[in-house]
Order: C-alpha cells, then sequence, then structure tokens
C-alpha cells in the first residue's frame, strides 16, 4: 500500500489504507459467520458422506431357493405337504421342531423352518453378543457401507424380495413394494444420511454454578437388540430393526413371526451376506423362527439389552411382564384405530384414492391402516355413494400373475392368518347386530382361501366393537360426525383405547392441524396418509394401548444406546474441581451450613441484595 | 452521491458510487449471518426470560406445625407415641389407616398420616387429572412463576426445609443442603433457563421423496404422572418429578415412602401454595401416601400416565409388572454399585475429600453414592493409612442441634430404616467372612437408635457380596486394582449387576476419560463426585439392574410429554399430496408394479444410469 503509482489520486490512497484493518476485521468476522453457518447446515458432514459414496460398493449375490425364484411358488424339491387343502397348521405332529409354512392366498406347501426352543435362542444370542465385540468398533463409513451394499442389492431385486414377501403373506406386488421396499429403502437412505449425525456427542450447559465444566451425551451401542416382528410386513418388519441397530452398533437378535418364517430364511440371507462382503462377521445378524416359547425365551435372555415388540396389545402385556422380571427396557408397537376425518369442505374425488389406499392397502393389514373413517354429517352419504362403487370394483384373488387360478391383475390379497377372518367376521357381524350398514362385502370371498371381502361397513358408532377393536383386515369402517362439528369429531377420534396415527382431509390446512393436535395420537398428518411413515426422520409410535417408545428418527436410533452423561473440567490443567473445606469432613457446625446456604442464596436468589449477603456470608464462613 | 463537492478527487466518487450496491449485498449478507448466528446462540429466548425475570414473583407463606418448626421435632399437640423406644413400627393395630412417623434418629413420635387405599388413590388421580385440562393450557411464562416463586421460597427457607428433611431422616443438615436444597434449586434453575427451549418444535428432513412436506415433532403433555420417591432424600426426590412434570404442562400424583411421610405434608404445602399464589388449581399437585398397596393401585390407576419408580430394583420388577397389565410406560431407577477409580498417579491428598463425601454424604443413603473405591496397587496401602484417620474422627449422633442427646456438630446421622442396618451387617460379615478387613467401624453404634459406624471395608473381591450388591450405608468398601493395570480395572467396575454412575481420579484427564467410556454405567466423571446431578442439563439414569429410562436434561422432560409426529404440506395452497394414478385402485397388472419399481431406482439407485432408466420407467408407467 505504501507504493503508490503515479497517476493515482492520493486521496483514494488514503482510503484504502485507513480501511485495511476494518476490513479485515469485517472480512475475518464474515468468513466466521460464514463458516458458522454452514456448520450449523452440516455441510461439511454431508460433504463427506457424498465423497464417500463416490466410492462403489461390492457387488453380492445371494443364493436364493427353488421355490423362492418361482412364481408359483411350488417347491421342485419336496417334502411333500402332508396337509390337505382343508388342513394346513403351523404345527405337524410328525416334525416337532418345525415350523411348517403355507402360502395363505394358495394354501401351497412352501416348506419347513425350524421351530427354535430356549437352549437355540441362547446360543443365538451368545454368537451375536461375541460378534458385536468386534462390530462396536466399526466406524459409522464401514456401516453406512454395509447399509448401502444392502440398498443396492435391494434395488436391483425389488421383484426377488417382493415375490418372496407375496408368497408368505399373500399380498399383491404393488403393496409389496410400498410397503416392504419404499419404506426400507428410505430408511436406508436415512440412516446413510443423518444417522452419524443423530449419535454425535450432545453439549450441554452446565451453569453458573458447574461453568468450569464441560458436560456432553454419548450415545454407545447398547449391546443385543431383540426386535419381535409381526407378519403383515415380512421383509420390512424385519430388517427394519436390523438396519438401525447396526447402524447404532449393536448386534441383533430378530424373532419373526411363525406366520411368515419362510421368507425370513431369505431375508436372512441377504443381510448377513451384505455383512460378509463387506468383512464383517454375519453374526451380528441373528434370526430366532418359533412359536411363542422362543419369543418369551428372547425376552428373558440375560444377553439381550432391549426388546422391541411390534404386535396386539394382548402378546405387548405379555412381553412386558416377561421383560420386566429381568428388568429390560422394552419398545411396543401395538396397532392402532387410526381414524382418517373428512371434512365437509374438501373435494371428496381428491380424497377417495386417499381412502381407498388407507383401508384397502395390503388388505388392511397394516399398523397405521385407516381403521375408521370418520365423515361430516353434510357430506356422509355423497361419500357413501361416490366410494361404494370403488370398493365394489376391487378385484381380490392370488396375488402372484402366473399362479394358475390368477387370472389377470390382484388389488387385493388375503389374510395372513385364519385367525384372523374370524376376528373381522365377528367385528362385522356385532356392527351389524347393533344396527351398523353393510354397503358391499361383509363376508368372506370363497373363492380363494383366506380371503375377506373388500367390505364398507357404514353408520358404525361408539358402542359397536368395531369401532374400538383393531380389524386388521379389508374394512372400511365409515362413521358420522354429526353436525359437522370440529369438537364432536375430536371426542369421536379420541373414543378408543388406541393412539397411533391420524389424518384430517380438510381444505384448510390450518384448520386440519387444529384438530388433529386435539387428537390423542402419536402422528398425525393433514391430506395424506402413511407419508409419516415415509419421512425417517421423524419418530414411529402411539400412546395409551398402541404402546409406547419410539423407532426412526434421531430418537429410535438413540433409544438403541446407552445414553452415557459424561462431565470432565473444562481446563484440567489450570482448574480443578475441589470440595470447598467448609463441605469437607469433619463438619463445622456453623460454617458447614452456613457455607451452603450461602452457595444456594449466591447462585438462586434472584435479589441483588440477597446476592450480596450471600457474598458475605461465603466469605465468613469458607475462611 | 451525484452531487459531488468541490476539491474531491473524482476517483473516489467513484469507487464510493462503484462500490455502494457491493457494499450493501455484503452488509445485508453480514446483519443476515449474524442474526442467524444470534439466533442458533438462543440470545431472543434467553432475553425473553430475562425480561421476564424483572417482574417480581408473589411473596408466599407456608404454614407449618409446631412439630415442623421445633428443631427437637417434638410436637406439643400429641396423639401420645403409644410405641416404647423398643417398638416403634409405621403400623398400628389401633390406627389400621394410618402410618406411624418417628425421627430415625432419635426415635421419637412425630405423627400419622394417612394411610391411603385405592380408592384414596384413584380420587387423587381424578383430581389431578381434571386439574391437568387448564393447567395444560398455562404458557412456559406462567409456569415458570410457578417455580421462581418456589424458589424464592426454598432460597429463603433453607433451614426449615432442611430441618424438616433431617427430623424425617436423620440426616445432617449440610447433607440436607447440599442434596435436597442445592439439587432442587439447579433443577429450577435449569427448567426455567431451558425447559420452553427443550419442548419446542422439532424440525426434521423429509428428504427428496418428501420435499414438498414439512415434518415437525411437538412435546404435548402427557397428562398424569406417577412418580413413587425414595426415602433417602425425602425432600428432593417429591418435587424432583413435580417440577418437571409441572413444567411439562402435567398433574403429578407423587407417592412418597412409607418411611418419610411426615415430612411430605409440609412439603406439598410448599408446592400447592405455590401454585395457588400464582392463580392456578393446585389439585394438579397430588400426594399419596401410603403402603405398598397404594403405590399398586398407582401404578394400576386408568388416568396414570406414565410411572417413574426410583428404589430398588426388586421393588422396581413388581412396579414394572404391575404396570405392564396397564401397557404403562415406566423410568426405573434402582440405585448403583458406583465405583470411584483411584487411578496410580494422582495426588492423593487431594482425593480424600471426595472419598469421604462419596461414602459418607447422607450416611451412604444415595442412588449415586460411591459404593465400591478400585485403588491401585501401588498407592493401595498408603490410600488405606491416609483415610483411615479421616474416617475414625468423623462424630455420628443426632443431626439436629438442639437436641439434648447432641453436644455439637455431626458428620454423620442415623440410617432412614431399620432393615437397612441388618443389610449392611450381613454384607459386612459376608465380606469379613470371605477374607475382607475391616480397617474401622463395621457394627451398629449403640450411642443411638438407627446407627451405623462409619466403616472401611478393604481387601473386597468380586466373590464377596460387598463388591455386588448395593449397601446404602456408610460404607467404605475398597478394592485392590492389581499390577496398576487399567484393564483390570475396567473388568472390576464392570463385574457388577448395576450399572449407574462412576468416576475416575487421575492426573491425565485423558486417560480417565478413555477409561470411563468403557464403563458400562449410565453416568461418569473425571476427578468429580456427584457434579452430574448438578448439571441438570445431563439425563439422569443408569443401565443393567440400574434400570432405564432417563429423568433431567431435555431427555428427562419430553419423556413427560406425548411426543407426536406431524407431516404437513409445506406450500399447502400450491402443491398437494396425491397419489400417482398407478399406484390408485384399481391397479394395472404391468403399471403398479412398474411405477412402483421405478419410483425406488429414481430415488434410491446410486447409479446416474440407474435412475436415468427409472426416469423412462416413470414416463412410461406414470400415463
Amino acid at each position: 500500500m505504501t507504493d503508490r503509482k503515479d497517476g493515482e489520486c492520493p486521496a483514494v490512497a488514503s482510503i484504502v489504507e485507513s480501511s485495511t484493518t476494518f476490513t479485515w476485521l469485517l472480512g475475518s468476522l464474515l468468513v466466521f459467520l460464514i463458516l458458522r453457518q454452514l456448520q450449523s447446515w452440516n455441510v461439511w458432514y454431508h460433504l463427506k458422506i457424498m465423497l464417500e459414496f463416490l466410492r462403489p460398493v461390492p457387488m453380492m449375490n445371494v443364493e436364493m431357493t427353488d421355490a423362492e425364484t418361482r412364481d408359483d411358488g411350488v417347491s421342485s424339491s419336496p417334502p411333500p405337504p402332508r396337509s390337505t387343502e382343508n388342513k394346513r397348521s403351523l404345527h405337524d405332529p410328525q416334525h416337532p421342531g418345525f415350523i411348517q409354512c403355507f402360502d395363505p392366498s394358495t394354501g401351497q406347501y412352501l416348506g419347513q423352518v425350524k421351530a427354535m426352543n430356549a437352549q437355540d435362542v441362547h446360543e443365538a444370542c451368545v454368537k451375536a453378543a461375541a460378534a458385536q465385540k468386534e462390530w462396536s468398533k466399526t466406524t459409522f463409513a464401514e456401516r453406512r457401507r454395509v447399509l448401502r451394499t444392502l440398498q443396492r442389492y435391494i434395488v436391483h431385486h425389488v421383484h426377488d424380495i417382493c415375490r418372496v414377501s407375496s408368497r408368505d403373506s399373500g399380498k399383491p406386488l404393488v403393496d409389496a413394494c410400498l410397503g416392504e421396499i419404499l419404506t426400507t429403502t428410505e430408511k436406508i437412505r436415512t440412516l446413510n444420511a443423518w444417522g452419524e449425525l443423530w449419535l454425535q456427542p450432545s453439549y450441554r450447559p452446565t451453569g453458573p454454578l458447574m461453568m468450569h465444566k464441560v458436560a456432553f451425551v454419548e450415545y454407545v451401542p447398547l449391546g443385543v437388540i431383540a426386535p419381535i416382528a409381526p407378519w403383515n410386513y415380512p421383509f420390512h418388519n424385519f430388517v427394519n430393526h436390523i438396519l438401525s441397530g447396526l447402524f447404532a452398533g449393536n448386534a441383533v437378535v430378530g424373532k419373526v413371526s411363525e406366520h411368515t418364517s419362510w421368507s425370513s430364511q431369505y431375508f436372512t440371507r441377504i443381510v448377513r451376506r451384505a455383512l460378509e462382503v463387506n468383512g464383517h462377521n454375519p453374526d451380528v445378524c441373528q434370526t430366532i423362527t418359533g412359536f411363542a416359547q422362543a419369543g418369551a425365551a428372547l425376552c428373558s435372555d440375560p444377553l439381550v439389552d432391549k426388546v422391541i415388540f411390534t404386535g396386539s396389545p394382548g402378546i405387548g402385556r405379555k412381553v412386558m411382564e416377561t421383560a420386566s422380571h429381568f428388568l429390560k427396557p422394552v419398545i411396543l408397537e401395538l396397532g392402532g384405530k387410526d381414524a382418517m376425518v373428512i371434512v365437509d369442505d374438501v373435494q371428496l374425488n381428491d380424497v377417495y384414492p386417499w381412502v381407498m389406499r388407507g383401508c384397502y392397502q395390503n388388505c388392511g393389514q397394516n399398523c397405521v391402516g385407516i381403521e375408521r373413517v370418520l365423515v361430516y354429517e353434510s357430506i356422509y352419504e355423497e361419500f357413501l355413494q361416490g366410494i361404494a362403487p370403488m370398493v365394489k370394483q376391487l378385484r381380490q384373488g392370488v396375488p402372484l400373475a402366473t399362479c394358475p387360478s390368477n387370472s389377470g391383475a390382484v388389488d387385493c390379497g388375503s389374510m395372513v392368518t385364519e385367525e384372523q377372518l374370524d376376528i373381522i367376521q365377528a367385528l362385522v357381524d356385532d356392527a351389524v347386530a347393533k344396527g351398523a350398514r353393510v354397503i358391499c362385502g361383509g363376508k368372506r370371498n370363497t373363492a380363494g382361501l383366506q380371503f375377506y371381502e373388500p367390505t364398507i361397513v357404514a353408520d358404525v358408532t361408539p358402542d359397536m366393537r368395531l369401532f374400538r377393536e383393531e380389524a386388521f383386515g379389508p374394512i372400511m369402517t365409515v362413521i358420522k360426525v354429526p353436525k359437522d362439528d370440529d369438537c364432536n369429531c375430536i371426542d369421536l377420534v379420541n373414543q378408543c383405547d388406541f393412539g397411533l396415527g391420524s389424518s384430517v382431509f380438510c381444505g384448510d390446512q390450518s384448520r386440519g392441524l387444529a384438530m388433529g393436535r386435539q387428537f390423542r395420537t402419536g402422528m398425525f398428518c393433514v391430506n395424506d396418509f402413511g407419508s409419516n411413515y415415509l419421512v425417517q426422520a421423524l419418530p414411529f409410535g402411539g400412546v395409551k394401548d398402541s404402546g409406547f417408545g419410539r423407532f426412526a428418527g434421531p430418537e429410535g436410533l438413540q433409544a438403541l444406546c446407552l445414553e452415557r452423561s459424561i462431565l470432565v473440567d473444562r481446563f484440567p490443567s489450570l482448574i480443578r474441581t475441589s470440595i470447598p473445606p467448609p463441605l469437607s469432613y469433619p463438619i463445622d457446625k456453623e460454617k458447614g451450613i452456613g457455607f451452603a446456604n450461602a452457595l444456594v442464596g449466591l447462585m438462586y436468589d434472584e435479589s441483588w441484595m440477597g446476592k450480596l449477603k450471600s457474598i458475605f456470608g461465603l466469605i465468613k464462613y469458607g475462611s
């Protein structure tokens, strides 16, 4: 700056010179603030992950059995199905240690899997716990690679996974692709994008009393996680907790339902293979197949650190009771009776596809399926007239296209369990006896094996069981909201022991939001259904008889960790914490309580006079 | 800028002019970034609260009974103590519906309180639930005022609260001031400073699939919280959950121990008065006094939304089992066997006061008291020689100074329950029988009623019950760490069913931290003891038999809320979510699965080629 060139105006140089320091200061501030802002947007973190993604993951190949690859599902390698068409039982007295597996939509015999006993369960836990020691030391980058390997396999084997799931649970392929695949891939994406951030140490304010300290919470793998999965989504409900469990550094010993154990063999191979091809011990993922006894053994195994149960409230109580004897923490996800509210100001044509998907996706066998449709009085009959033809034209049948009995496309498949048909029928019959109207369906579909017709039951009221008890089937339960009154509607929604999800369809989003905030449910959305679960950064779970605890989101991931509170000195070489002499033994009668009292006054008395007095007290008693 | 003055250099004006726009842009950016930074430091939030604190809170006066105001604790208004000195029982057959209360250090009769039955408990819950409806609508500012009113009362009535606590539990006043007052006032300060922030809606990333959505979690009051408090800190353990429960908008129905029910009457009046003077219905705070039956009734009352139990693992199991029948969530805080590790590189003189406070604070009746002192072999004997004289000079007696039997200051008071004396003696006898050394104490102190001598038991090994079972008494359990080896030490710490807290004293903080990270405990500190609990922004809780769930910190506050996941449209008037036609019923055989498959590919296939193919798929099947 001091070397001035000829022809330059002296004033310019002077301005430039005098403002140099200022410019520097301002520039530094700007750079600092920009960096802070980028940091708060986690730019470096996401950049790191993007760079990581440039390196491709290993290809992997998972062996499939003959039965798994064939759309008609019939294995060319028997054991022959002993049971006849009318006598399918999971138990076969001739093979007491096995579960017999059937396609619920055709009754075809699929094979048998081991029904594990307590000893088998414990051995699986021992293996898992041993492998977890190494797995817990892996970096997040290594865990992301395993998840990416899985993701790549899933994206390229949509049809295989859907077929095997469909074969075991009788669901149409589209339902499988939405409920099994899309949910899982979004979960993997979310875990990879945000999981590490959610498990970073969380620093806490220490307050004036402890300002010389640093306080933070660390998230440490809990050890062995034991999810117990239901039968409605054999793939997603199985891998769901494996993904988050592994990502958090745990081993996962998961029990699958006895009704969908056949498919778990293929799904287990997928996960274990993804671990193997990345050089990890696949023993961190263990699958338990078996009956209630195996589940009870898992809940009481000393190596299990947390139980996550998804299922009915009845079994949920038993799981929690068993866990109570061993002081094991549990997360319970126990189904719901989710309400979809249709307010009088909606365009009904926009709403019909949502109601249809909400009620008949997976034949109504969804935790967050729509179990009650609350329609405002003034549009009630119009709604019924509009929706009835759509339901009547639903085609029910065997989902897999190449099966001989199936000539074309199928909208609704079968029930997974035969018992469910009786439960549904009892609920419908009770409602009809108490004055409800069956608009269509209302009975078994005898064209197939475990089919229940897509059904509309209207005029359902709170005194009917169908209003309160989970149907878990293809039943659209329609309830009239008297006088188009929001308060009546809120009352109706909350008159139920469940509290999982809910949704409102209405023209004005803020009105819907205001209503939803008065529903006692763990999840809620406006003008949508099911998308809550496609935002895997949101916690999933309910209240009341829908259970407690959350999975998904940071809450779900942190719940699989030991949350450890840590306190250390901020400047360990300068300021060490010590006990003030008046509070050290032996305690002086006056000084001890005088000092403690003054300390409380200094820190917590709001008045300056009080604080001043306390300072004198500290001096007086502290010396 | 265009009006140039004579004598000004044209170049200056030109620079100024050309840089004006740039300066404006830069300035705006700077202001934006500064505002964002201030926001991220919560400056506006804290400013709001500071302004709120300028308005003083109402004074309040709480009536005290004669017995509560007298340091000798003897009520001038009998019922006369029927029991003799050697026959004190909480049960009196002549008054079956009451708990008889005694001062554990003198045996003086204090009075009787109602032993509530299931009907009484339910009535309390009904009142609480009714009052909560209004209370849940209060603003955080209103709740802060209630807490500030309480804070003011506590700060100005330290001696009253400590006296009543001491009378009911036999603790010295300094122990009461640290454990009852300081903890509570810090909790109130933290809740007032941070609580509202911790309960703000938490926004979540929605991901590419749901980028047109806004996702957030709301924290809604849960309803009625039922803490069940232990007897070791009658004031703090009682108000602890009331404070956070009320702050989160809940009603609190708290059960106190039958051993310290007398003091709960005064403490209840304090909280209810603070609500009253601020114009709120005091019914949101209900106190349950009674025996196990009352506790069971509370755990099973249909109006209770969450149970928080602090106590022994044995009762914890029962609480969880009872709660399991009603699917009630529980938080269990079940004590510990906390280790304090003394590494070979410390200055022992700095450590002695910590060990003394850790072992003898409140006569060892602390959840996070030091139950095991692990000393490295090379300094083991030196440690014992240094600490023994300090323990021997501890003075034990009746804590309240004006009591006739007490001539001066007291370091250690009495046990709260008589049973605890037998438990302690059994543990010490077992250790001695297996080869442990009693350095001092080791027996009851017959000078008083329920006194156990401050004791050192050295050479304790993992085969002794004293190594693993909670003593909850004035026992310093000293364990040698062989070969000064950190790994041996970590093994010893973890060889225990409890996992609450732990601490390491060592010269090098990073070494201590590295060790602590391998302890399986919920809390940990280096070169400190007990300060974890004075950082109320840290969650408190353990693993293994120490229970699960957390109180304090954002975790503790959010655990008292219904965490509700909400999803709405980002631009509700522009973009409404709809179900793509190929996924709406009736499903086209090819289009449905083709579209779903392509959607998965577009979103989750890592390769650009895969994404491109998926776009073609979406176009093909989506039309």
